[in-house]
């Protein structure tokens, strides 16, 4: 998988390495059991700290789409807990909304994001 | 506004009080040109740290919801980069969708939540 960090951008680093995992398994560029790279490899590969990348796996296991396995290390296993996981997008997504509505984004433009984005994932041959 | 601190949540305080405020901005309980409370008033109520405070002030003043004016303290002024206001709805939009898909959550689910959630701010007589 490849790893995109913007090292000028004011979003942490662990939390840029989450996003992008995540939209990874969204579009199943990695798939469910699929092992992750060792904390060191990945550290090495894109040039940030091992803290870094072990953040990033820990958030990540909080959040149910990794487990750590002795053996093998991160894998990817989701947990799904649907109606913890809609609990969640309620909450992320009223701010998001707040902040759009304020910013004079419309009901309209949000719903035809959100179907681009999407396009973009099945296009992508992502999980259906 | 009554500001509403989850002391047991995961997410950061000064992240809550931006978010209470972004919400606060969006369901009209703030309008355009109002004063937020000081930073040590604030701080007071909600018995929390005045650092805290700032730093959501702070955020708020470079994500353009707030200018700082001299004498009045913090103001609420909303800077209308709609362009700029699009391309990170769209990042973050890309991020929530991406961990919904993961956990199993329709396309038809989100819009569904949208308009729940518009529901709501409209009901409030919020910003049309």
């Amino acid at each position: 998988m490849y790893i995109k960090i913007d090292f000028n951008s004011d979003e942490a680093l662990y939390l840029q390495l989450r996003n992008q995992i995540i939209i990874g398994i969204a579009t199943s560029q990695y798939q469910e059991g699929d092992t992750l790279p060792s904390v060191r490899q990945l550290a090495d590969t894109i040039g940030i700290n091992m803290h870094t990348v072990n953040k990033a796996y820990s958030v990540l296991r909080q959040e149910g789409f990794v487990k750590v396995d002795r053996r093998r290390g991160a894998v990817i296993a989701i947990d799904i807990d649907k109606l913890q996981a809609m609990e969640e997008l309620k909450k992320d997504m009223q701010v998001l909304l707040a902040k759009s509505r304020c910013k004079r984004i419309s009901r309209e433009e949000v719903h035809a994001l959100i179907d681009e984005i999407y396009q973009n994932y099945d296009g992508n041959g992502g999980m259906k």
